[in-house]
């Protein structure tokens, strides 16, 4: 090792899920929305202004941050964008985990809250879900620098009641607390309104899942105006400029289109509630999932093998090889005819075993 | 002050340069190339796939990646991007730049660098520029965390000889070494072939400058393998997916149209050659640059309110109230035209005083 490298901030990176690129695949692992983004996206992309590439956008987002605004009726100061919610998530955490006591996240979560805090040297403590794969809230009752859980909760599905969320924010006024709802939109009961009762309260959302919009990488953020401006100054320490033309143009564009958007919300919620059905008269057994995927078990099945079987046959799903969830796989609601390749193969597989 | 914001990091964030949006102005103020991409890059825009939006982008950024790779003739490997420089810097600063020895860096320079190191709590330790503005390479004999400077430096436009470049490297085999060359296609020579002579060097570009896409942010930096390796690990834990489709897809295609390339670099070359001559013979002096942009100072006039009587005619350039700068401006190349309107401005306003 040469000197240089002692300065290195060493680090265990995330890894995301593999892209794989088949034609005849079925890509279930990485919980993208099947349909494209609506429509008026195309039109707005043919019609992109290419002169202006040369300039800078706008460094606060306006475009963006002012549809985001309309849309939720909120004021353009409590809200924030960012390259995707893990952006949003990465500045929230380095902006304000910043105290000596340990932040608190469930041990089965998204998989990037331990990588952030390794990242920025952030102390924090995993509480266990229950046997149910709920978060007991009352966990997050004790002295902390922060929280911070996904609702529903990946790659569990599990909702959280905004009843429970709302104590764990009445036990938590001395440390900000996140909640990440990338997945909110397939069925959950969202935050974002406590914004306006609890000034430490910061709710993550997302374009990548149900907007179709995994491509363009688009995150946001909803707070009090204060909470929104230390994120703002903290990103404006890191790049002036994080979101691009595209972003802010086709981001702003497919707010538009409410009726497709509840459309294809739709279709992978009745995707997904046959998928239960069929999965639980092939023996699967899951948690409620209130998301765009269902993270099964199967008492016959070994879950790595499973895996690589679909894999075999071009069709993918997640594993993670990590305590209490090593005999899961997270399965992401696809169309009707990539569930139905899916189901087909599992049968034969039960069938055979 | 709420308890919670006790843990809040605390920062003094970086202000960018003015965006105004009028028909007639003439916006010299933030090193944007005033022609437009190349034209490949509005076909490729009008091609581009909108169900892919949907799908996560490449995590590696492959087909950017691979691009660079192949235009400048190095391994992907040693190829690492990001959401503009800004974006590749501040993951730079993160990662290399967590010793206990003062980082170095020119006071008169590109003023994010004291805001990443304020935002990331490294210390940090200018080292004055000669009266001239070149820097003097002895400075960075000393012991320290790293070393970063912009070649040519921001805002004076100066160039530092490759020889004096090599020296600095000669004297720094135990810290790593930045070298931002945001500005390096408008006639400076660049240090890029170095990386494969010393693993501690990391050499910035952007395609904000020359190739007209500051609306895109794309950034990206060489280095030998291992050190773009610790780049990409602490990337992968921060955000997987930085890079944005549209992003991927017009850089590559930018890379493609050499000539078109080249034709816009000579002619803001020969725009800011022709400048200098009008300007000099205005009374205006200045470091020679080798940039998009001329820093000047006047003997008879206060740049602080020249700055201001530009900007009522909606002519924008840069001011810094800055010590030792704060009678200078940073005047960017635009077209010829462009140019025409200040000089005529500027003559007339040496008359009226």
């Amino acid at each position: 090792m040469e000197k240089w490298e002692e300065n290195v901030r060493r680090v265990t990176p995330y890894t995301p899920g593999e892209q794989p690129d088949f034609p005849d695949m079925v890509k279930l692992n990485t919980n993208e929305n099947p349909y494209p983004p609506a429509p008026g996206v195309l039109w707005r992309m043919r019609e992109m202004q290419y002169e202006n590439l040369r300039l800078y956008p706008a460094p606060g987002a306006d475009l963006l941050v002012n549809a985001l605004a309309d849309y939720y009726k909120m004021d353009p100061e409590q809200i924030f964008v960012g390259v995707g919610s893990d952006d949003v998530l990465a500045m929230a955490f380095l902006t304000f985990f910043n105290g000596k006591e340990p932040v608190l996240f469930p041990d089965i979560t998204y998989s990037f809250y331990d990588v952030w805090a390794g990242l920025f040297r952030i102390p924090y403590e995993c509480q266990p879900l229950l046997e149910d794969f709920t978060i007991r809230k009352e966990d997050y009752y004790k002295p902390n620098g922060g929280v911070v859980f996904p609702n529903p909760n990946a790659p569990t599905g599990v909702e959280m009641p905004l009843a429970d969320i709302e104590d764990i924010l009445q036990h938590n006024r001395d440390s900000v607390v996140i909640v990440d709802e990338a997945y909110i939109d397939f069925g959950g009961i969202s935050a974002r309104k406590l914004v306006e009762k609890y000034d430490n309260l910061l709710v993550v959302q997302t374009f990548s899942k149900s907007r179709s919009m995994a491509g363009l990488r688009i995150g946001y953020a909803f707070g009090c105006k204060k909470i929104i401006k230390y994120l703002q100054d903290a990103k404006y320490s890191f790049n002036s400029y994080t979101m691009n033309r595209p972003s802010l143009e086709l981001g702003a564009e497919a707010l538009k289109d409410e009726a497709y958007f509840r459309q294809t919300v739709e279709k992978i919620i009745a995707t997904r509630e046959r998928t239960k059905k069929r999965l639980a008269e092939l023996g699967f057994t899951f948690a409620d999932s209130k998301s765009n995927f269902i993270f099964v078990t199967h008492p016959d099945f070994s879950a790595r093998e499973l895996f690589e079987a679909l894999k075999k046959e071009h069709i993918y799903v997640r594993y993670f090889a990590k305590p209490r969830i090593d005999n899961y796989l997270r399965i992401t609601i696809g169309t009707d005819e990539q569930m139905d390749v899916l189901l087909a193969f599992l049968e034969k597989y039960r069938k055979e075993r």
